[in-house]
């Protein structure tokens, strides 16, 4: 067994630790006599695995007492339908920055309820930088953005004002890489297959306040206040994911916290940037100032279409046979992306840059 | 590590090759140099399993090309709510049997988007029987039935003949657990965590020319028509879920198909209706004709409620204590109640009634 560097966007690496783990108690959990998968999620194990998740989280990421956490399903995605059910219900409008492919779905799903006003977008420049906002509505039921941009590789670094108007945050692929004041925020959500452990469960945090938008009627499985009452299990939810959630939340915390894997996420993608910032061969398409410690995309300075896609293969291809998978660009960006989440360890950023460098080389 | 006897009606116990098989592949599946939970959806190794996931569901199944077979998320409750929302769309109407909790939960969300006829219930003598069907509309949209109540414990040995109408099936508590004529059926639904896997996967069956029912500007997630296009995979699958469910679908193959576990499942259902039904202490409330073969609640023939309720706390603690687990009855039927899904061995069903005889015999 030979465990390789994976930089993929996600689903993406978790730590070791957290697998042996799971590995290790997968026939048995502790005394139950029980796979957690095997578990009733109305059992004393199980309930205190999901309160402990939900502890942990609080914790890591200091959720205030007056905001309820959720762990649903649907990723992402269904959260982008649920927000403006749920929330969209005074004025029937909200305001969207447009910074990259999951902005724009957001958006596009809202449009569906009432009116997506778009007060900012970077899609003139291919998504390479964070707009500045412009007409904000002051009426608007609420501002979403997307903190970090996993296709486009860009982030947030200081969150945007918005008056009174509340704040709603997709962290997905930005999620307890660094310190985030979630006071700023009325509704936060992140799928969890990239910081938080495997796809199939959605972390989703509310401001208690905000629970008096909900309107009654709602599909029950559609509505916050179905979840928030069901304490997220409503109906059964994804027990196994929630566990591996509580792992990564034990090993965030036994790493040191927020901070600590801040500190090394600066450090790794420091480590990246200023290589691809003194290569001749490789570049980042990224405005300085913008760009995530989280989602790497470069690019060669090949300027042939053709010759510069060979070269991109060339790179994947070879990169994978050294044991660092998962690099090839997303289609809608091109080139390469390094995906270098909390449970990349800096080694593997070592590995990556020596083989650019030798890469770069041998093929400049 | 001591693995007990799960009774519990789902999550619920899974083959125990299945979860060694897991545990030996957690940190690096085959040659891939990772753990299943941290692959890329769109990497050559995930779409391999999800594409033998769905290959051996319709080989276990018998399921003909002409059926969509999907894995989505959010369990069967979620499936209450997109199934009148992409299918009760011509007439706006669709016929319901009411045998326990989840039908009606069917009906309850039906009737949000539409008219939820309720063509039999069996609710006055507590689900206790399967009802005749009264007043079918051949205009419904849908009939919709629960093959096999959880809760209740009784189970369609026959499907009703509905006619022209298409007849959609909830079978997560009784799928595979049979063969079952998916032809019978337009749509079929299961949330995995009783026959099939870990909660947090939910398996779809759709005959193909259904998909013309469904109306366009459906919010993304909730058409059943971007999932088929997108091949389970428009935003990520629970992709952990989706691996264990292969591992189950290898497991039901490798013990002869859907035709031996319905034997197996005869025979622990028999061991232990006979015995309820030879009891001085404990009998079933359910008619004999429409049994479970899964689920199979029982009362003792106490009369005094109190000492009754004693006495259900006094069993539910011993059996754990003898490694019998998760046998408290479901609040609304009471009483105690034994699943008996697939992955139970014929040992387990033989230790219960060992020890339900022992109790009998001190207790009666």
């Amino acid at each position: 067994m030979k465990r390789f560097y994976n930089f993929s966007a996600g689903p993406s690496m978790l730590p070791e630790s957290v697998l042996a783990k799971a590995a290790d108690e997968m026939l048995c959990y502790e005394t139950s006599g029980q796979s957690v998968m095997e578990m009733s999620h109305r059992s004393k194990p199980f309930e205190a695995i999901i309160a402990g998740a939900e502890a942990l989280v609080r914790q890591n990421m200091a959720i205030p007492d007056d905001y309820h956490v959720l762990f649903l399903q649907g990723g992402a995605s269904l959260q982008f339908h649920m927000l403006p059910l749920n929330f969209m219900t005074i004025n029937k409008k909200a305001d969207f920055t447009l910074t990259g492919t999951w902005a724009q779905k957001a958006a596009e799903e809202a449009k569906r309820l009432g009116t997506a006003n778009i007060v900012g977008s970077s899609k003139d420049k291919k998504w390479s930088y964070l707009p500045e906002i412009t007409g904000a509505d002051p009426e608007a039921d609420y501002f979403h953005i997307c903190y970090n941009n996993t296709i486009e590789g860009t982030q947030y670094h200081s969150i945007p004002e918005v008056g009174a108007v509340p704040l709603i945050g997709d962290i997905s692929s930005g999620v307890l890489s660094a310190p985030l004041d979630v006071t700023r925020f009325a509704v936060l959500y992140a799928g969890a297959q990239k910081n938080l452990g495997p796809a199939g469960v959605t972390l989703v945090i509310i401001r208690k306040d905000m629970m008096e938008r909900i309107p009654a009627g709602l599909p029950a499985m559609l509505s916050y206040k179905t979840h928030v009452d069901g304490g997220s299990m409503y109906n059964t939810p994804p027990c196994y994911a929630i566990y591996i959630f509580k792992l990564v939340q034990e090993w965030i915390r036994d790493m040191g916290g927020a901070e600590v894997i801040y500190r090394q996420n600066q450090e790794k993608a420091r480590l990246l940037y200023d290589f691809l910032d003194s290569s001749s061969l490789f570049f980042s398409p990224v405005e300085k100032s913008v760009r995530s410690l989280m989602n790497v995309p470069f690019l060669t300075t090949e300027k042939d279409a053709d010759k510069a896609e060979a070269l991109n293969k060339k790179f994947v291809k070879e990169s994978e046979a050294a044991g660092l998978v998962n690099l090839a660009g997303h289609r809608s960006v091109g080139g390469m992306r390094a995906s270098i989440y909390n449970a990349m360890p800096l080694e593997g950023v070592q590995a990556l840059v020596a083989f650019m460098k030798e890469f770069e080389a041998r093929c400049a």
